[in-house]
């Protein structure tokens, strides 16, 4: 396993020139001048990611799902039970639940991870990379030590390393785990220091009461654990979860493997966050897609510097939000390989240049 | 060719029950209460527009381009010289457009159209259905005779009823031909009342200047003509384009023939509008797709209750946000067939029926 810290020393930004140079290419395509938008953007950065404006091909795909458990729990911030977790992560490997449908319909795989769901027994479809049955409750003290938490970092640095060994050149972020919006909130205001007013949401679906106590619950955890602000394994380790000190290694090790990662919902831009913190350079293989209905999903993403680009309501979690993108990727794509250029549709000597002129 | 009244009277709503066990079925699935947000919608929409909750095949699908000129065009309201037309119909017909290569993407045939260019040769591969070699300038009277507008409505309901018999599931809505955003603010400003400012925009890409002379050339329209409020038809006469009256004919269609169909973008919407017009209930059969990025378009989309899914900048035309919408729909379908229900994931006696509640 290698190091999170030589992981960092070995990202470097996109490449300028091939983003450039496609950006270059694409304003010579038969149409306005950035007249598609986003589709154009995508696909410039992906030329940045991968330093080659044609013959990207970014079919081998999977959605990253890491699986944990939180000791907040006991606080009463989720609307379902704990055992749900367990539930929902069997309906996972089964193939039937929501991200996991749709995944299989955008062509991608899932890759399944246990990285501290609370149970003893392994869930068959899951990778087991437990790092404890859960964090402790943070409202009480750190939900992890700081080895534990560079252990979950350098785990999703690795499974990324893995799967770039097996051939993925796309990959999406999802996570499950009962009170995984809480430990998100604490982080975002942990690593930021906005308020848990603008961090905290409602989750999957709490009461006016819930979310009134899921706030408190939010500012005590901070008060207890005065996480560090300037460090941000310190803020994952002492108010942040498995699932997003993974996530946030998955981040850095897509970057690290000059890979292309999309963001899905409100726990994974914060993780993307924490991994811009720790590495701003990541951020360049980072791509959002829809925008989650979480309060604090929007301070995360404009921290980041990316604007969404589905507008779904969506708030399942999972990675929903991945498959989805991933057909705007293609769409990018097949802009830039397929349509003619100006000087391609030049017809009987008249030329479509005019149009590009505005 | 059915007439356009007879085509009104046959228009029916979309399946209230249907749609209703449709939402039902999915308030069953895996997750909790509507936090799949527009998929949710999207697929109880289909559903009552099919009259089918399961085995809804969507994936024959095109995407049905209008092409025409406009007479306004002499007053310097687009940013491209009218020739554009042909050159870029022929780019169309070629299958090297930024529409056209998006609907290959999403699997989805062209269906391309000349009601109106201005021009004498035929295009291979556009279907000639010409009213007139485009418009008269409607700011020294009405664009077209109002029997010329009807015939324009019918040539969009009949390609749609053409459509259907060849067997074709889901449409969506395209349009080529310079100056066509000018009367689209100009048919939005006579259906609805609201103002230059508030219907005209930029178009491809005008300058400031060109942007004041739009305004004003859109302000001139509607009073040399005062059309009819009341009378859609009216408004489409006298200043619209064969291009709109087309499309508006489109949507009639679809929702006489229960066919889905999406919207593209300002020209489509206010095509939409004008069919919704005509005919309320024809509403029930529109999808929407991106935002665009032209002022009038918002307004004509909260007329129609309509929200956009993809925030993706464009501001192409061609109908090029509806190939992206036609993902999303194969996704809102993938998830009402595939998705497991509560009833199905109960694992060990231990129901997931506890995430449903909240």
């Amino acid at each position: 396993m290698i190091r999170y810290e030589e992981i960092i020393q070995g990202i470097h930004p996109a490449d300028r020139k091939a983003r450039q140079e496609a950006s270059t290419y694409i304003d010579g395509l038969i149409k306005p001048m950035g007249s598609l938008g986003k589709l154009e953007e995508l696909a410039a950065d992906i030329a940045g990611i991968t330093g080659r404006v044609h013959g990207n091909n970014l079919k081998k795909r999977t959605v990253v799902v890491l699986c944990a458990d939180n000791g907040v729990y006991e606080e009463h911030v989720a609307s379902a039970p704990q055992e749900v977790t367990v539930l929902m992560a069997h309906a996972m490997a089964a193939g039937r639940s929501g991200m996991t449908v749709l995944a299989k319909e955008a062509g991608s795989d899932c890759t399944l991870v246990d990285i501290g769901i609370n149970s003893d027994e392994p869930i068959p479809g899951l990778l087991t990379r437990k790092i404890a049955k859960g964090t402790a409750n943070f409202t009480k003290g750190p939900a992890m030590t700081r080895e534990m938490c560079i252990r979950a970092i350098e785990t999703g640095t690795e499974l990324v390393c893995d799967l770039r060994k097996d051939g993925y050149t796309l990959l999406g972020t999802g996570e499950l785990g009962m009170g995984n919006t809480t430990s998100s909130a604490c982080v975002l205001m942990g690593l930021t220091g906005v308020s848990a007013e603008q961090a905290v949401g409602k989750g999957a679906g709490l009461t006016a009461e819930g979310y009134e106590n899921k706030k408190r619950v939010a500012q005590l955890a901070l008060s207890v654990n005065s996480p560090d602000p300037e460090d941000p394994v310190d803020v994952l380790a002492k108010v942040g979860g498995f699932d997003i000190a993974g996530l946030t290694g998955v981040f850095l090790g897509a970057a690290y493997c000059r890979i292309p990662v999309v963001i899905d919902g409100f726990i994974s831009a914060v993780s993307a966050l924490a991994a811009s913190r720790l590495c701003p350079d990541a951020a360049d293989f980072m791509i959002p897609s829809h925008a989650s209905k979480e309060p604090g999903f929007a301070c995360a993403m404009k921290e980041l510097g990316k604007e969404p680009m589905l507008l779904m309501n969506m708030r399942l979690g999972e990675g929903s939000g991945c498959p989805l993108a991933f057909h705007l990727i293609d769409a990018a794509i097949t802009m830039i390989e397929e349509m003619a250029t100006f000087e391609e549709a030049a017809i009987d000597g008249t030329s479509l240049v005019d149009i590009r002129e505005h």
